[in-house]
């Protein structure tokens, strides 16, 4: 299977989504692009962070965007038409949460960038609503916006997937099929 | 794909679950009916009716049903063939356990009440057992008993869907296929 | 369908997976053999167990593996060639876990037992991650110790299943398609 335009993978906590979309990603030519969302607020994230790294190797190039992810998309669109991988959204909601932006004007940013994008992009994310109805204010916000954005993304996506241990399940499939 | 008998509609928190049960409902000829098992406690909730009531619009009429959906269904299917969505199965549980209702007689009335229906009917619920065991004790028994519920029903169901991001997997498709 | 050397059964709390489990063991010639990893820890724990006792009935032999689970999948698979139920894989993490057990190397004792095992084996384990990260950090490493286990088995089985509603979803299906 080649890249389309906009592949979304969800998937539960150590679900395997994050090493099925590298997998996807480094089946194309390069060169390979990694948005990272992430910031290491404590020891856990930091070596969360480095084991991804690690386990990546060689053959990418790493940009940050723990806020700015749409303008980074647009800058990266521009530079080459080599794969972006963004791993992964539920950190940059979390990020736009905590840092009190408007979490729907951003989403619209982030649409408007994958439309002018000409790389193929693959946006990694976390399933996170299909546990009990958490009793932190936040964390229902959180799990409110990030399940809006995975439907907004996904009615425009060519291909989502659903990673359950490591092997993806075919959500949609968009087009004549592979 | 026209509405059989019985359609059950799993999903996480804003998977995108309601608003598709809404398309499979509008896609038949009305009258639709809505059977609403929510009651606004509290100001959050409260917005949250009044979003699916408007995002709906025209054409539907509206019985709310927090304790007493057995009976509800039971009327409505009398009244006329059009068909009935319910929304959801997970709050009308939690009616039944915070009011100390006999649960597993009030499935088994619901059943019944199925099974009589002519009206094709779309139950919603959320899918709420796939996180962490949790600590409290009360959540622990809403998730058995939503859990035993869905099998309950599923079993019965002509078609079950997963809600995903907004996209339906087909859990179970009975009968010839579409 | 005849039962692979490895079935891998994934599913959350309440969603019917011990019970798809044993309707697969069933409908294979017997000795049909059961390995428990549960320990009743309390009240609750203890009438589960008895629950599921009493609905697998006659025809079944029951060992308890809390810890030593490759040990015991050896020994059954040198006794006969009947089938083999693990239920389940969460429980045997949770107790190596609050034993301090070193789970890496319990994990890949499991993969040898599997190996070499000659009975088919059926695993039932919880899909825990599809919720809210836990602020618990005890629950957060036994998601990602879960989660990291049900990626290498499933990459070694023959078949990996996903129960919702009691209903099976195939995530994978080595080999021939039946």
């Amino acid at each position: 299977m080649t890249l389309p335009a906009l592949t979304l993978i969800l998937g539960g906590a150590r679900s395997g989504k994050s090493r099925h979309a590298e997998a996807l990603v480094t089946a194309e030519a390069g060169p390979w692009r990694y948005v990272a969302t992430g910031q290491a607020f404590d020891a856990e994230m930091e070596e969360r962070i480095a084991l991804h790294r690690e386990r990546r190797g060689q053959g990418w190039s790493t940009v940050e965007a723990p806020i700015e992810l749409p303008q980074v998309l647009r800058e990266l669109g521009r530079e080459s038409p080599g794969p972006i991988l963004v791993d992964c959204l539920t950190l940059w909601v979390t990020n736009l949460l905590l840092g009190e932006h408007d979490i729907p004007a951003a989403a619209a940013h982030l649409e408007r960038a994958l439309e002018a994008n000409r790389a193929p992009v693959v946006l990694v994310s976390n399933e996170v609503g299909l546990g009990i109805v958490p009793e932190n204010k936040l964390a229902r916000r959180f799990r409110d916006e990030a399940g809006r954005l995975h439907q907004r993304l996904a009615s425009r996506a060519d291909r989502v997937l659903f990673v359950v241990a490591g092997v993806p399940m075919v959500v949609k499939e968009a087009g004549p099929q592979p």
